[in-house]
């Protein structure tokens, strides 16, 4: 440990790396004066909670400022149980890196002085894309950027001032939104998102759409592939959106693009940071001043699965940083290696999970990546509390290594089970063999004696090993809105003729075959031998199983629909049958 | 792939392992011809949902032989499905390593033939252990060992023949039997343990105890340290259960001490087979005869923390291991590692999981090991439906790896994230280092900022480098119950006043001194110098950052009661105020 007497610890930034730093050095070294300067009021704060402080169901806002025992870490909770002092209303001007001072100045007066430091941080964390658009400055325009905005958002909900919402965004913040508005006040809310998916290059294309299905299914209306044109109003008060294709009544926006990285500070102190503005550091988070650390929203990370520095501003990983930063600052040599970026979220029913490389970003990256897309039971099929669930597994083809999961399914911690065990093997460098093996606990009441993991990795293995060839689920989708696309394909539904009928009857004999899983052995002789068959099943299995036997009596010519059935009714289409 | 057309592949047993390894080496090889055998009538069964059949949870014993479309797994559907011949009530009585022939006989006949294999697997699997006490045949003793004694306990229970029961055995089966007398049929039930704890290897005193207390809690009747000495009967009929205290009235005795391999085959071919009875295997699952392949709960399997062959005979293993053995027949050289032994179970309204090695366990194998209790919240405190967890995390202070973790807390799949990711590191030789920065995905729905595996590892970190020392909550307990054991230890109890109070009237302000955890630094001087000091809080973090404070004054006399009272109210004590 550096054992300066005294030492001066400078940390700019107080909501989730700053006192998560601040706090672990202090604890350190005791003997430090530890300083946290903020410009806002209110520090310290569960930022992610804010979606549930709007819906309600956090019922004030100091209860994401408090303790689990229930203290306000306020100023004073700061300087009388951490010892750490907490400058609030203070804003950073500028930093003399030479002389190791920060000017600052106090937002209420105006007054100017400079404090000096040892070791600086810097959290100042991120602020939200604001759109360039005209109207982004209207009353009743919102980000969800602070505490303040959450109060304000709320304020207005709760006294009836908004009955049409416009939630400008699909990611995770803007669905989170979305559910509070509608769910909980049944406001009528419209999401639009610019690329044709939510929470897009976090999930593929099967995830998404099963989860705009359930947004849809609980009341939200969703405009995809639409960016917002204009922000219209009338006296500086917000009364629409405008896209390319409609104009959308709103009494409130919530501009929920995404943000950015708050490095001004860093970058005119002369601070390594990269080219879309994030804080350059190190294992042991210092920027290129070994004497200034920085964590938080306002850094980069490497990412543990491409090895390249990216951008996860997630609360999590602040405080993990800032605990890593606190070490550093007190002389403890802990690293943080990086991220791979895990994600999980609840939407109404349901929750979305991801963690590593979507298949999109996996391609964009170069790798020879693949998807397998499973739908098993989410725990012992025979176990009351059944419920199903649907993974993509992305893996490279050439190296086998798994890239990246992602888990769709009913609300509770069962796709984040299986997304956190993930992320534990991606970030090691783990193969689809060691996901094969991988042990997850088994009871009935908890998951199923194959782990819904490791299915997905056996589907990987054998579409790796060129054991399973598939149809993506978007081209069998296309190919349903329209057979003359592929005339020469043909279903092979090989499920119980109770669930085939109904698809016989709509879609005709011709294109739709039927033929129990458990007969294909003695009836293949009925199959064609010169159309390609798409295998059709609930979840996948029987299909793979059933390409097995065909491949050995010469039929060479069936595409398995992974995920089947389940993923399909979950995204919902209109030509289903009833 | 070796690709002899028509290769014979002979399994033996069909519960788990066996019918596994049969359709994937089928699937591998469509071409041969692949046979299992087994004594019983019924196979390819989820042993593990026995008690969840027994409770009623599972109506029918079929569901439990029934893949998740609702196709009974009998003989037929083997052959029409999968392409593999089932021959039930078969018995395999010996093997002929040199002729590659199996010498099989029909039970209902008699009749006896010989079966030839190119490769041979067995999965003969475990059978219960029969405590060598007198009365273990009696009618109405039963174990818990496959299907006709689970429909058989089932019957009775249903008849309305059983009012009382006692479960021999504190482990899993023994629990989750107790679990299913009493909640669904209000059968009277008592287990018994011979080892002074519930789970006794698999976790450790406070996670036992806690669990103890829960099913008592639930109506269960629980002796620990209590053998069955004798099962007493009237007229061929189980009346009771005599152990060295007490005689307790039974019609219905569940014995539930464990199982052993089912070896004898094996040994009797001449394989090796370890001391205790399990065949040994390599990474291929192959015996020491390399054309006969192994899995199953007749195996042993390498420990991934000790490197030491253990014996672990859990269905989910066995599906993994059987995998491995199908590749294997099949030419494709998967491997198995290991094992790091994971455990999940429901009791009533808790769930309690473990992976790696216990703290018992791991001292007794000669690690420098210690232990991190913690109690946090499950999910972001503020968000409703908050729960409170306890894990320990065991781990070596010498090379700071990670040796196991346990967890407590509610019913759901909250302990299973961090359990299967805990197994999915430490079987990676992960270190405390690596758990303190696991990425662990992060919506206040789900979990906290810092997940409770981050703090496990925090605290741990903190116990290695010395910077917290503890009292192990087992010598405050006892220190509770009697003062004069350590006349100079004195609590401080630093929650809110109102928590504290009735602790200061109930023991005297001599012995329980009260400075609420945000008045310590300006308090301090107020403590005593010459006792020691215990630190008690919730859940032990204040208590830590108290301890960090008063050390930098120089009062270095604290010991931190890791868990906190979060753990003294789980496991339940008498002296609680109130």
């Amino acid at each position: 440990m550096s054992n300066i007497k005294g030492e001066k610890i400078v940390i700019i930034g107080g909501v989730a790396a700053g006192p998560k730093a601040a706090c672990r050095v202090k604890r350190l070294m005791q003997d430090a004066e530890v300083t946290i300067i903020d410009e806002d009021s209110l520090i310290s704060y569960g930022g992610c909670g804010i979606p549930y402080y709007v819906s309600g169901d956090v019922s004030d806002e100091s209860e994401l400022r408090s303790t689990s025992f229930h203290m306000v870490r306020n100023e004073t909770f700061f300087q009388d149980a951490k010892g750490v002092e907490a400058l609030t209303r203070t804003r950073a001007l500028s930093i003399d890196r030479k002389k190791k001072v920060v000017l600052i100045e106090h937002v209420d007066t105006g007054v100017q002085q400079t404090i000096a430091y040892n070791k600086l941080m810097l959290a100042t964390g991120s602020r939200p894309f604001v759109l360039p658009i005209p109207g982004a400055d209207l009353d009743g325009v919102f980000t969800v950027s602070n505490l303040h905005k959450a109060i304000e958002i709320k304020k207005r909900i709760a006294g009836g001032k908004v009955t049409r919402a416009v939630v400008i965004g699909g990611g995770a913040i803007g669905v989170e939104m979305a559910e509070a508005l509608t769910d909980l006040w049944q406001v009528d809310t419209t999401l639009i998102e610019f690329m044709d998916q939510l929470l897009p290059r976090i999930v593929d294309f099967p995830m998404a759409a099963m989860l705009a299905t359930h947004l849809r299914d609980k009341g939200v209306t969703l405009h995809l592939g639409e960016g917002a044109a204009e922000i219209l109003g009338n006296g500086g008060k917000v009364t629409g959106v405008r896209t390319a294709r409609r104009t959308l009544d709103a009494d409130l926006v919530i501009m929920a693009a995404g943000v950015r990285p708050r490095s001004e500070l860093a970058r005119e102190s002369g601070l390594q940071v990269s080219a879309m503005g994030a804080i350059v550091v190190n294992e042991r988070m210092q920027t290129s001043d070994p004497s200034i650390y920085a964590a938080g929203d306002c850094i980069e990370v490497r990412h543990l699965v491409s090895g390249k520095k990216f951008y996860a501003p997630l609360g999590s990983l602040a405080n993990r940083e800032g605990r890593v930063a606190g070490d550093n600052m007190a002389g403890i040599p802990s690293v943080f290696k990086g991220a791979v970026g895990s994600f999980i979220m609840k939407a109404f029913d349901v929750c979305i999970g991801a963690t590593g490389l979507s298949h999109d970003v996996a391609l964009a990256e170069g790798y020879d990546a693949d998807v397998s897309l499973t739908a098993p039971s989410d725990r012992a099929h025979f176990f009351p509390t059944v419920g199903q669930v649907v993974f993509q597994m992305v893996f490279d083809r050439r190296t086998r290594r798994v890239l990246g999961l992602q888990g769709f399914g009913p609300m509770g911690d069962g796709i984040l089970v299986r997304i956190d065990a993930a992320a534990a093997l991606i970030s090691t460098g783990a193969t689809i063999d060691d996901f094969g093996t991988l042990e997850m606990a088994y009871a009935p009441p908890f998951s199923a004696a194959i782990d819904s993991i490791n299915a997905a990795a056996y589907v990987a293995d054998n579409i790796c090993e060129g054991r399973l060839r598939k149809i993506p689920m978007a081209s069998f989708l296309q190919w349903m809105e329209d057979f003359t696309i592929q005339p020469d394909w043909v279903a092979l539904d090989i499920r119980h003729p109770k669930e085939v009928g109904p698809f016989v009857d709509k879609f005709g004999g011709e294109r739709w075959l039927g033929i129990p899983y458990n007969e294909v052995r003695a009836r293949y002789q009925e199959l064609p031998a010169d159309k390609t068959m798409i295998l059709l099943c609930d979840a996948g299995t029987r299909s793979f199983e059933t390409q097995s036997f065909l491949d050995s009596v010469g039929l060479k010519n069936s595409l398995v629909l992974s995920g089947g059935f389940n993923v399909v009714r979950k995204i919902g289409v209109d030509w289903y049958p009833q």
